[in-house]
């Protein structure tokens, strides 16, 4: 059954309303019913923490179909809206409405493209500077996304990398206004400062054409007030629960290995029956009894 | 570049050894390498704990093939074997044909298949009784897959479903032994007791034609040292990963969206850098050194 | 871009109209795309047809997930309804509410399900009876496909597989009447005879409850008139392009064969160009000035 | 069970023998079955062809693993080697590294990769020069899939492209030797006109270094018996049966919708039992036989 909001209008709506609103990541079906149950409005299918949780690296090692596979089954678990991490849109333009069209399919709210090269590094492995798209081609790139929607609230966010490449603010403000000039819903500036300086340096020159999304990764510290202040439309947690998993998996897998023994951690993991809950097994039961008896 | 000891061979000493040795679960390629990073020898693909990560139920929810692909992750990222809980071979012996030769390719170790019918249900659902596969149509999907491995060390894992479904223990032995002499590696015996006792009164009778396999899910608390006694081949630990992720994972999203803050969970939590470790970003660089130089 | 009229809007016109419409067999998105050319306004989604050109056999070898991703590449290149033979919906009730769900992200027009059990075996098989699904249980999964489905023109038809079974006029009416009762949106009336008795004898005593579906594979002499004046509403021609393609693949490879050269056969087969413009070639191009320029 | 002799080292045996051997094209399981049965001793997994059937442009539209899923179903329905048109490796270097793994899982011989630009282009697509790979990139991306074979025949065909894209003599013969320098274990001389002239250019002044594989598609009068003058060692006729389908597949949808009926096509088409028998349904039978009684 559908959602009687759609999940692309509930992720416009994040975007368009004057509040600040926050969304968690999540890498899988699990971890995205885990983000709903605890309220959020919103999911962010991270690029890390998907490859990751696949146990590969973040350098478009799983194909876009693969990818695809993760955003359905964590789109399918949840009522509320994924915006995907969708890398440079996985190729060009064309690549870009292929995605679009998919997305839309499995119910996804939007998709986040960076103006990087395919294939792409994460952006905060260290190293050397990354090259960035042309922004001719990148803003074709989201008309061509934009052209190819079919439900008008399904929301493609431009998420500028200049900061991170090394590039001054000019030339995020350039790209930025490119961008949300190609119809992006919204610009995501992404920084790995560790203080918001490049988010206030833009927002004081932004003219607002566009919501701005930002990813605190690195300058975690800043408390959201600032962001509201700010006049920041969306803040993504971008790996907060795939690094909370990796903690507690390494923890009680260690414990187990030494103590050679489930009985100690026994209290300290989710009982069986609370995956089964998760799962929604009372559902199913009662789905028996309507369609078996 | 293959392992120096093949998976299947692995796996095969596993079983065969004097020893009692012990497998933890895991539900993804990052949970697999935690596995193997915590030393353990082996990797229980948990047919509950992979459908959880997906997102849906154990009840064949995920198609075969979408079982598949997450162990080929599993597989691609450890160096260690994993034993896959294969239901009960997803329909019938030509079916389980398909899923060995699938396994294989993957370089999966081997694979467990239990004695009920498709779809399947999981065995601690409380309710009633689930009906089991007949023992010459079951024992034929054994001698299927036996016959159709081309690795002669790939292992075929026959779980008796007989003491969960509330038959007793002559039932069993008649089943494992039928099991064993079909061509099953070893046997599992499944049990949902709170303490060791079906196992107990199983292994008093069993003559030891084939290696045994225990799930202590339900009864935690007995020691390692008690299936040393018993000749207890093979341990199980079945889905304590799962529940330890999705217990941190829950408390992290709570406090996250309680104080609409990450500064607090930052110290609780591995840093991204754990995550790019984990992922072999380094050998990534180095590559990149020796190819694109 | 969504089709001006829903794929699954024209599936249910095809069915309900007065008029009896014929639809063809594709297997692929490329014979998909010919039969849409060729001006009919449906298409067959044949699971032999299917599975043979997967290079599989008609027996689940291939998963439900590997036949959705052949239906999605069909549906992406058509603008009119597939409807898939869905075999028994791929296991219970519930895997029938998940098939519902999938195919209808993927713009199917409807899925026909058959009372068969898993896994199943082509009707045209020779060999022993092939015992049927309990009436009730298969009423049970035709509700649950009905109850999950969003747009409520999505069709659901139901194929009796009682003549072919071997059971009599009786067991086929008690079925029919039973599956439209539970919400089927149409029964196809199977049978292997090489005339149209079964048909005929089946429509004398049909009340009209629902619409009648037919596959003459079989009584291929029969004209659409006849299926016309016995109100047949829809006649599904099965197979034919599958086996149009096997005889000029063997016979081209053949020749090639022999003659150690592809100059004879040039002028036999399509030029290259003709698969650039099946594939859609110039609307890329076009795409090209659209967004790179 | 494995092929007695590997395919990796089947294909090896047609690259170095000193005949002139010739492949055929097949695009799914079914087609390539009939390459098999035909006689032919390899299949080449076209990339145009692939996308044709699949429904989609040759221009990555279908994921790298998608391209692999029919891959596999063309290797498992077959005992001869696939190579695969690996289209630029999907990527860089470590996307070549993962192409290489995935297809020694999937059991096929060998792949080949041209030094273009992802997202690629067809070869014969008319328009304006497509540009080309660096050679130190391209070579970089031969060596890591060499490296990463676990298998030592496996074998990497390095397609040059310089023809085609409008580049002279001189420059086909550096890229040949730098790819041949690099590991490639024979190298793919691309040229659209028609006749072999480019050919005949290139092989008078190639010192043998490496085998030499040719795609006479545009130059389709040149006999074998020149090839073999000429000292070629691997013929590849790309998309014959894929245009071979087409055409019939079009006459028949097309009859069939002009007459309104099937009768006449009959006698045209294969039986249904043809497509049976190239299923393996009597394999099947045995086997139950086997394994049900």
């Amino acid at each position: 059954m559908r959602e009687s909001v759609e999940k692309t209008t509930q992720l416009r709506e994040l975007l368009s309303s004057p509040d600040t609103e926050c969304i968690l990541e999540a890498h899988d079906g699990l971890s995205a019913r885990i983000v709903e149950e605890a309220g959020f409005k919103g999911i962010w299918g991270s690029g890390l923490a998907i490859s990751a949780a696949l146990g590969v690296r973040d350098n478009n090692e799983a194909s876009w179909t693969q990818v695809l596979d993760v955003v359905e089954f964590m789109s399918d678990a949840t009522t509320i809206p994924v915006l995907l991490d969708g890398d440079t849109g996985f190729g060009n333009f064309n690549n870009m409405r292929r995605l679009v069209t998919k997305l839309e399919q499995r119910h996804a709210g939007g998709v986040c493209i960076e103006d990087k090269i395919f294939p792409k590094t994460n952006s905060f492995i260290d190293g050397e500077n990354q090259p960035l798209a042309e922004i001719r081609e990148f803003a074709g790139k989201i008309r061509a996304g934009k052209d190819v929607q079919s439900d008008p609230d399904f929301c493609i966010v431009a998420r500028v990398e200049g900061f991170i490449a090394g590039w001054g603010l000019d030339e995020v403000l350039r790209r930025a206004t490119a961008y949300a000039e190609a119809g992006a819903d919204a610009v995501l500036i992404h920084s790995k400062k560790s203080t918001a300086e490049d988010i206030e340096a833009f927002m004081e020159r932004w003219d607002g054409r566009a919501p701005v999304v930002v990813v605190p990764t690195m300058y975690y510290d800043t408390p959201v007030e600032r962001f509201e202040e700010l006049g920041i439309s969306l803040v993504i947690w971008a790996n907060h629960l795939v690094r909370a998993s990796i903690g507690a998996m390494q923890e009680t897998a260690a414990r187990i290995k030494a103590e050679r023994s489930i009985a100690s951690v026994q209290d300290d993991i989710v009982p069986v029956k609370e995956i089964f809950r998760l799962q929604g097994a009372d559902e199913l039961k009662e789905a028996e009894r309507r369609y078996l008896a």
